[in-house]
């Protein structure tokens, strides 16, 4: 072997290099929305989706702990060894905790799931990622998704190469005939749509809902043309309505509909655990088997598996309320909603004024989106953190900054009545100054002002 | 919209339309081998490459967990509100120890890494994904990897769509000359070389290390032929030598090394916790970060964060041990190494007549690769298994298949020494009568015998 002594070349790589998914804007927002919310820590926050913390306890993580070691000597008849074994060690890839996932879903949502249909994931994201992985073959592929959507979908779409082609969505929820025409051009021209992805409740950022003859006709649609339908549903449990509309899962009878779960709003994010239910069968040579499985593949040289002992708290959550979130949520559904209309009801009294600045009114989730005459940047943000101590969410960064140039997300999930009305003022006199700059010249703030 | 009410289809996906990963040999490996060790649980496995079992206690997670919390508050000074939303709440994607893994790196390893250059991840396997994917920018791409390698850095390179070239691996660890041929061959061929995966210390699957010598050696090539070491340290802490060799990480002092840690080994399986150490500056548009900063980006959209449950529960481990793992693991470093020294005794004292059969003699990890006259197939080990009780796994798994097709990987890592002497009664039957039947037929045991 001969190597010259020559110069050392220091390790250096050009951005040029990597992955076209980081040089995408989308891949961006989210860090560039952190540093903001970081700069400005005493701003009040519009801004995080986070659930509410009020309710967290670490006693409650060493409760569920135990709760889940019960079950396993108890239910499961293991021994020691065998519990410390299940938690200590690497676990099964689908998760060891899919039963428990599937009880969840009989009880909260009507879905009966084959325990063997469901992978337990790192949070609903790597789901989302394994999903795209395996549907992505070939340049031809795509995906639809509304627009604006969620970033992650985005984000994970990016880092699967799949392209994403937008489908129109309005106060209810995704555009169908938008849809039908999507599918049918994106076939015209040569491609080949793997699936849609459509968030029926609440969804981000919009936080609007369909209803259940749309969900109806989006089953029959995708029957009908052949399409798989990837149904995300972080939100619905968080409904505070007498009645809660089924999920396209609990609709489903042709195995339309790949089910994305998440235990970050219900359970807790900390956990990072939630679930795919995909038992749509593979055909072919190397088939035989169901999606799951194929998915399971693909985590096993991802993650591995779901870190057990993070399922084990999930598991011991869900075993404390009988398998069933939806009671377990009554109290932080009830702070959503109240939230929810004490932020709609003081936008109404602080703005309802002005004929050029609306919003929409979702009857639950996490989000309003806010309309103004003026642009709405990431200039705004930052001078709205620094000047008025507010933070909200620029709605162009779900639009991949192509739309929502005038329109801003309010999250209304992690504050507590006074900093509500105290964030509203401020995001008031930020609207003022911007709808009075906006007339007197006719632009938006100048970058100078701020 | 019209939708034509004609037959429903029932979704069913074609094995040919995932991604081509899934197809491959490589993907399916653990599955069918973990397959093979569910049908027969009351085997003695040299297969599980998985960490002594022995020391497992539920009531450490708890004990783990209050250290962390106490850290919490008395180091970082944080409010009992804080502590619990550190533990509950998303957290910082690159984490919320990487203090305490950049003081455990100093501590056991020499590796003074600044906390901004590391990642936490879901298992070195993600680490793996990470680097890979932004590595890969288009079809030049390609990756130096040692044959035979580990099968997860083979599956994170096919989900990264990120092909591997071989090179030559003997007693001594990965031919540098061999390296460098490859190097050049393919630049010449036009690809673009992004990196060299190499595991110095008791690589997976031969057990071998790299000498210090070569260490340097691989580290000045580097530096001439301006590549990038992916160092993959899983077992180098479990070394029961009076002194351990440095790590590339520890020589480098160009940036060269990209740092993939696993607490797997040396913290607990279940936790799902591993690192990434990348300092290397990206530069041009987009640029001006650190790698470390473009994979949080990627993780973002793939996990997240990793669960901070989970990283609470190592962090706790690695304060209680004054951050330093080398002496938390003393115990289990010496059940590897009697283990290991028992499992080379008893294969001289039972195959040590034979001049066909031959083994590597590793001075630590879990791993031994014994050659054998006859074909060792996935067809061998299920009779290995439904005959003689006894698990190992074929090397050919580490080959893609391609070869190592009369060779077995044995792991001595979570046996007891009466399983131990068991097990290698039960192998010694198994090799006695692939000999004996490969001299009557010059070939390996014919299916029908099994």
């Amino acid at each position: 072997m001969e190597i010259l002594e020559s110069e050392i070349i220091r390790a250096e790589l050009s951005a040029a290099t990597l992955h076209a998914s980081l040089g995408d804007v989308s891949m961006t927002s989210m860090t560039l929305l952190n540093e903001v919310a970081g700069r400005y820590p005493d701003a009040i926050s519009f801004a995080a989706g986070r659930p509410y913390e009020g309710f967290y306890d670490v006693k409650l993580l060493h409760e569920y702990l135990r709760i889940f070691c019960h079950h396993l000597r108890t239910e499961r008849g293991m021994s020691e060894a065998q519990v410390a074994r299940t938690l200590f060690q690497y676990g099964d890839t689908k998760g060891i905790i899919a039963d428990l996932v599937a009880r969840a879903l009989a009880a909260d949502e009507g879905i009966e799931a084959d325990p063997a249909s469901v992978v337990v994931t790192v949070g609903c994201q790597e789901a989302m990622f394994l999903v795209l992985r395996a549907l992505r073959a070939d340049d031809r592929d795509a995906l639809l998704a509304p627009s604006p959507t969620y970033v992650g979908l985005t984000g994970a779409a990016l880092l699967a190469d799949l392209p994403v082609l937008p489908v129109r969505t309005d106060a209810d929820g995704i555009d169908l005939a938008d849809l039908v025409t999507g599918l049918r051009t994106a076939r015209a021209a040569g491609r080949r749509v793997r699936a849609c992805y459509v968030t029926p409740d609440f969804a981000n950022p919009m936080g609007v809902s369909m209803s259940l003859a749309d969900r109806h006709r989006l089953l029959e649609l995708a029957a009908c043309e052949d399409l798989l339908l990837l149904e995300d549903n972080a939100y619905g449990l968080l409904n505070s309505a007498a009645e809660r509309p089924a999920t396209l899962k609990a609709l489903d009878r042709h195995e339309r509909v790949v089910y994305l779960g998440s235990f970050a709003k219900t359970g807790m994010p900390g956990a990072r655990v939630g679930y795919v239910v995909a038992g749509q069968r593979v055909t072919g040579p190397g088939g035989g088997s169901l999606l799951a499985d194929e998915l399971s593949k693909i985590k096993s040289m991802l993650t591995v598996n779901t870190a057990p002992i993070a399922q084990a708290i999930v598991g011991g959550k869900l075993l404390a309320h009988g398998c069933g979130l939806a009671d377990a949520n009554r109290r932080e559904t009830e702070v959503y909603h109240r939230n929810l209309r004490q932020v709609l009801d003081g936008l109404d009294r602080r703005l309802g004024g002005y004929p050029d600045v609306s919003w929409n009114v979702p009857t639950g989730g996490f989000f309003i989106v806010l309309t103004v005459p003026f642009t709405v940047d990431d200039d705004l943000l930052a001078h709205a953190a620094r000047r008025h101590g507010v933070l909200f969410t620029p709605m162009h960064h779900f639009y991949g900054s192509t739309a929502g140039h005038r329109q801003l997300r309010l999250s209304i999930s992690t504050l507590t009545p006074d900093r509500i009305e105290e964030g509203l003022d401020r995001l008031a006199a930020l609207v003022e100054e911007g709808r009075a700059e906006h007339e007197g010249t006719g632009e938006h703030i100048p970058s100078g002002a701020r």
